[in-house]
Order: structure tokens, then sequence, then C-alpha cells
């Protein structure tokens, strides 16, 4: 695969010792992005690079001078208080500051000195929401969440005629996106029982996660143009793992005619880490349709899309309650999924957004729609693990779920293996549900 | 009405002598508030008010230091780029710095040689988007509009049974927002005949504007809290006119179930001017629910809100095509309407956005929705007066139109009128249909 360099080569070890022990998040192939500052500080953020356990601080690394050319220009924008300078700037700069990078930090680098003076401890930092998301778009990519999904607010018609067809996305509040770490009053609304006449008010009762992606756009386009789908993949920037917290009880109510609102907008949750595209290389997957499923138009289909436009990230999420704090117990898992079920791809994602001019600006965000893989279990959601809330789920510790309770944490991890290549990582997204105010 | 104070009263004359002539839209009682600079010039753009055919550089203004308190604060904010850090500052700002302009530009006043410094003439000034639109949420709160496009997208079911208790809303796109003067190519797309097997994909053939007006955000909320009804106006810095292009094809293929995106997020126009919700005090009026209808849950209830929540801000709609232009005649009017239709009001839109905890950011921007009126005649979209484009329309020149043709351009106009003060208006917003790319 064309895609793979020296920076995939699973032979590399870093003179950071904690990048080459079995099992990390990041090791010297992977090289996410974050902005983050020391903990409790005044400091402003400015973006790093995570290595093992520690952060490489670019703001330290711009300084020393110690790149050239685009790797240094990258590192430049890469220390700014926001990643959308550095995500503004284009692939060709990203790839050479992710080499450059690598390069200082593989055993036996002349730049081991200065990158030692760069690196904090990820313990003693904290992170921001990595850049400004001026648009934040929400794909529904699993047909195997909007089937499952579609049953329990349309029996009759779960999965519409258009969703083989149209990559569907609708958007999404930027504001109440938050980092890792986010916690958030349980949201109140409107809600109405099937057989009552009018609605009432009050706490939602169906609060759920949902499992998804966040795919950072970098490089954007001018209104009135479109990425073509060979180009689409030279725009990501990279990944995260996002939750997309979501009222159930809204959204039955409000979602007709014109999509969800209040069910979704009280807050969203991101990764810090964002793992590049170009660190996903050896993890890509074919991208398949079934003969006998309608095909693309011809505007969503390539060769290369095909060959590899699908990414094998494995994603998981854990559910750590109050009781479980308390007794010291570690979190239960709900279920484990990859987004290479996603029926579309992130190429097909941007340049169906793009298809009517509409245009991403750098820093831009579209959420993968909760990835749920094809069986029961692998479900990304409580609404669908639960079946529409109508059986209960029992946690390792015995505790029973159908919906989040006041004090549940959520926690999703994700991560990608391939034979021949290093595990690497995403860290975790995590939040908390606060009581209603 | 004690919304009412000394800026409104009708007998204040100003020393720019085109603030005087009637009919005009901005006079002395109006005072508008841009982002403007030069035309052609590679000045910032900075904040500016409008007085007859001038405007009033508030960076000059502000630089001559001749306000005090608030009103100096408030007017060293509005000379920044983006109205954003004015909008922030809230009500009191506002109004001291309304009060102060209002004086200096008063027959006699003793700044007038400093305001006459700060003069530019419209006709010589280019507008940009008056602030950092953070985020967009399009409300839907006219029942006519409502009734008759749900009537012609379902019509077994126009009006769905949420309508008349939730005030639907949904997110819009902020990138694409542009400035009046706007022109965009024709968007491409997904469509699907009723009787095709299958979609096919080419430029949209039944493009359409929607008539509407803009409410921007001041200072905002923190997540988590709640606007109530009661405070919910006092966020509100004021209105524009807005037309929200929608793609009427497109948007039937693809808005379920998630709501309404490609069809409108190729582009989306705001007026320069932004009324302030000040200056817009005389033309309040009671909203009412007749009886017989669901009464407001009791978050969306005041007894300020039934008084004097409502707004007569009356629109029109012309449009402009390339033989009009060719052939030297004026645009031909296509429909009028008012905002006093509105289901819901301004304070409902706002409370009900933050009821779940969802936080506002100065300079978000909420529409209203399309502002049909009760009869046929005032539809704001072409979707309505062409019944769904099983009508032609004969425009003033003899040609016809169901929807919008390459070359058009969609004029929109709003003012305020009522007895015992002057005419109000809001300049005017235009758009042009480009050909598809």
């Amino acid at each position: 695969m064309s895609l793979i360099n020296e920076t995939h080569d699973v032979n590399l070890k870093s003179w950071v010792a904690s990048a080459n022990v079995a099992g990390t998040d990041f090791p010297i192939q992977n090289l996410p992005f974050a902005a983050f500052r020391r903990k409790n500080s005044a400091d402003a953020f400015r973006g790093g690079v995570a290595i093992g356990d520690q952060v490489v601080d670019l703001k330290v690394v711009a300084e020393a001078n110690i790149f050239s050319g685009d790797a240094q220009h990258a590192a430049e924008a890469g220390a700014e208080e926001k990643l959308n300078t550095l995500m503004g700037l284009g692939n060709a700069y990203w790839s050479a500051l992710r080499l450059a990078v690598s390069k200082a930090l593989r055993e036996g680098s002349e730049h081991q000195s200065v990158l030692e003076s760069a690196l904090v401890a990820q313990d003693d930092v904290e992170y921001s929401v990595p850049c400004h998301i001026g648009d934040y778009t929400d794909f529904y990519t699993s047909i195997y969440h909007a089937t499952a999904v579609g049953r329990l607010f349309r029996p009759d018609n779960p999965l519409l005629p258009n969703y083989k067809w149209v990559p569907i996305g609708y958007h999404g509040r930027s504001s109440s996106i938050g980092v890792s770490g986010q916690s958030f009053p349980r949201p109140k609304g409107q809600t109405k029982a099937p057989d009552a006449t009018a609605p009432s008010f009050g706490p939602c009762k169906r609060l759920d996660y949902e499992l998804e992606l966040g795919i950072y756009l970098g490089n954007g386009n001018a209104l009135g143009d479109t990425i073509s789908i060979e180009d689409a993949e030279g725009h990501v920037f990279g990944f995260c793992l996002f939750n997309d917290w979501s009222a159930r009880d809204l959204q039955a109510w409000e979602y007709q005619p014109l999509g969800p609102f209040l069910a979704k907008n009280f807050a969203s949750t991101v990764s810090p880490w964002i793992v590049t595209t170009e660190a996903l290389a050896p993890y890509r997957a074919q991208w398949h349709r079934d003969a006998e499923e309608p095909q693309p138009l011809e505007y969503l289909e390539s060769a290369h899309n095909r060959e590899a436009g699908a990414f094998d990230i494995q994603m998981s999420v854990l559910l750590e309650s109050e009781k479980m704090r308390a007794d010291n117990q570690p979190a239960a898992k709900l279920s484990e999924s990859s987004f290479r079920h996603s029926y579309w791809t992130v190429a097909q994602m941007v340049t169906h957004h793009t298809v009517n001019g509409c245009n991403f600006q750098p820093g831009d965000m579209l959420g993968s729609g909760t990835q749920s893989g094809p069986e029961h279990e692998e479900a990304g959601s409580l609404l669908e693990l639960s079946r529409g809330g109508k059986e209960t789920i029992t946690l390792a510790n015995g505790e029973e779920r159908k919906f989040l309770e006041d004090g549940d944490k959520v926690i999703m991890n994700g991560w990608c293996e391939a034979e021949g290549y290093n595990r690497i990582g995403f860290g975790s997204v995590e939040g908390t549900v606060l009581p209603a105010k």
C-alpha cells in the first residue's frame, strides 16, 4: 500500500522508553496531536504530540528551530493555542512535521536533548478542545445503528429508502462540544408519552451516549467548490473519539420533521488526541458494497475508495457508576465495535458534504454517527443495547441500566491493530452525567 | 409601554439631513449596526451605525473619546472588526451606546463636528457578515409555512403533533452564511422522482428562497444553564433580514429522518444591518394563542411575552431577473408578510433553545423560519407560492417562474410602522443565483 512510509515501520523505537512498552496507545508510529497545557497553570494552551506517557510541547520544539522547511513551518503553526492553522496548511505540511517528529524521537536522534526539554508527562497536563470547531456535522454511517434505531422510532419503516443512496448527515451544535473530562447536568425538556394527550416538562429519563468517531477537516474548500472523492482524504487532518450524548425521550418528541435538536445539543465530548489520517494508513481496509445493494452514484465512487477507503478503528465503551467508584471497581464494558462496518467512508462523507458547494473550514468536524456493529452486542448506544428501554442490562457489579443514571461516567476507547504493524490507540474520551439543575 | 425611551421620540431630528427624509430606513430612531469598510479598501472592517444615507464609523467615534462610561466602552467594542465583543457586553452597554449615538446625531449636538468626521456615505462602503456566527439555528415559527410545506412533503400529515407544543428548530451551517450581495452557483446533488427506482445526480431544479428574520444573540449563557423566558429578550442583540436559500428537490429526497442538510447549507444570506431589539420597542405587539389551541408549557409562558412578545416586522420579497436588468425594469414583488404572525416569539425561541442547558455565545444567530402569512399571497417561498411547482407565477414583466432561474436576484426588505412613531427599516438583503458549476 503506497500510503505506508517510514514513520509506520514496526521496528522504529523511541528514546522515550514508555513509547516502546507493548500496548501503549502512543508508540512512535502514532504521534497524534492535542492542545494542552500544564495542569492548573495559566499558560496558553499549545499543540502537543503524544509519545508514550509524555507530550511533546510543539511550542518548545518550534522555538528551538531544529526542523526546516515545511516541518518547521508546521511546528510553528502547531505551537498555537488551537490547531486550526496547522490544519489549514494541508497534507504536505502535516506529513513533513510527522516525519520530523518521528525522526527526532527515534533512538539515536541528534535532536534528543532538545526534545527532552520539550517533554511533559501526560499525568501533569490538561487538554482543551484541540481546535475551534466552526461547524460540526453528524453523519449516520452505521446501517446497523440506523436500522436498529429506525425500528424503535418507526417500527413500520426502520430504514428509509434514501439510506443506501445518501450519506445521511445533519448539522450539530459546536458551542457545546467539550473535551474529555466534561460533565454536564442531565438535560431537561419536553417529552410526551405515547398515550398522553399533552407533553410534560422535566429531566430527561432516557439519557444515552453514542459511540462515534470525530473526523477533523484540514484545509477546506471555497464556497461553491466541491472536493472530489479522489481529493477528499487529503483534506482530512485526523480522527478522534466522540461521544454524542443523546436524550432519547426529548428526541422522540421533537425530531420530526427537522431532525434532532435539544436531544443532542446539551453536550458532546471529544477525546483530546487527534490521530492523523497518515498514522492510520496501515489499518485501512477495503470498502465494499454487496452486489445486490445499490451501488454509489458516480460522485461517491473511486477505485481508491474501494481498495482502501475504510478504516478498521476498533472502539469500546465502558460505564463507571458512582457505586463502582465508591467500591473501587473497574468500569464495566458495555460494547465494542469497529468503524470498518461503516456503510459510507470518510471520503464519501467529505465529498457528499461539498457536492452542493458547501464550504469546509479548517477544524470543522464530522461525526461518524454511532458505530454499531452487525451483532446486537456491538451496539454503540444504550437505546440499542436495551432495545429501546425494554430490556435491562446487568453490569459486572450487578447494577442494572436501561439508560444512564446521574453520576455515570462513560468512557470510550479506540485503537487499531494490523498484522506487521504496531498497535496504536486514541486514548480515551470520558464524560460524566450530573444531576439535573 | 415601559420599553419606550427618549431614543424613540418621533420628534427627534438629526443634523444628518438624509435621516429626516420621510420613508428612509434609517432615521435617528433606528440606529442599526453593521460591520463595514470603504469599498475596495484594504482597511479592516469595523462597526458602524446607519443614519440616513450615511454610516457612522464607530472606530473614529471610539478614538475621539467623546462618550463616557458604558457608552465609550461599548463604542470601543463596536470599533472592532466583528461585533461579537459589543454583543457580549449585554443590554446596559448596547443601550448606553444607542443613547449616546442618538444624542450625538441630534440637531444641536455638541459632538456634531466629531461625528461629521466619522460619516461615510453608504454608497461608498462594503459590508461583511457583522459578527462571527459561531452557531446558527433555524426555527420554523410560521404555522402557515409549516402547514403549507407539510402538505407538500406529507399530504396526509401536514402539521405534526409536536408543532403546537415545541418551538421546532434545527441546526444550520454557519460557514456558508454570507452578507447581502452574495452570489453562489446553483447547487448540485441527489434527487429522486417519485416514480424512479434510483436517484440521479445533477443541478437542483427547484431552487427557492425563504423569507426570514435573523436574530442575533448578545451575551450568552454557560453550558448547563437556562435563560428564563423573563430574561430571554435581554440576551437578544437585534434582528436582520435573512434569506435561507433552499433546494427543494434535494430536500425532499434527503430530509428524512435527520432533517434538511445539503438542501440548505450551500448558501444563506444576511442583511448587513442589525436593527437592535431596543429600536424595535414601538413595534411590539401582543402575542396570543387562541383559547382552543394548546397553551404553552410553563417555561415558555410569561405575562410580558403575552403583552409584548411579538414584533410587527413587515417583510417583502422581490425578484429581479436577468431580463429585468437588461430591460432596465424594476424588480417584481412576489409577496409580503409580517413577523407578527409567528406562532412562537423570540423569547420563546431563546428559552426553549437553552432549556436543556445548551449554551449561546455572542453572535450566535437564530433564523425565524420562513415567515408566511395566513393568506396564500403572503407566502415566504416559491414552494408555497407555486403550490409545490404545480402553478406558474407570472411576474410583472410577463416572465414566469415556478422556482428560481439562473441570474435571478432575490431582494428582501423589512420595515416597521406604528402609530405615533417613525417608520424604521432594515435595508435589504440581496443574493443572486449563478449557473451550476
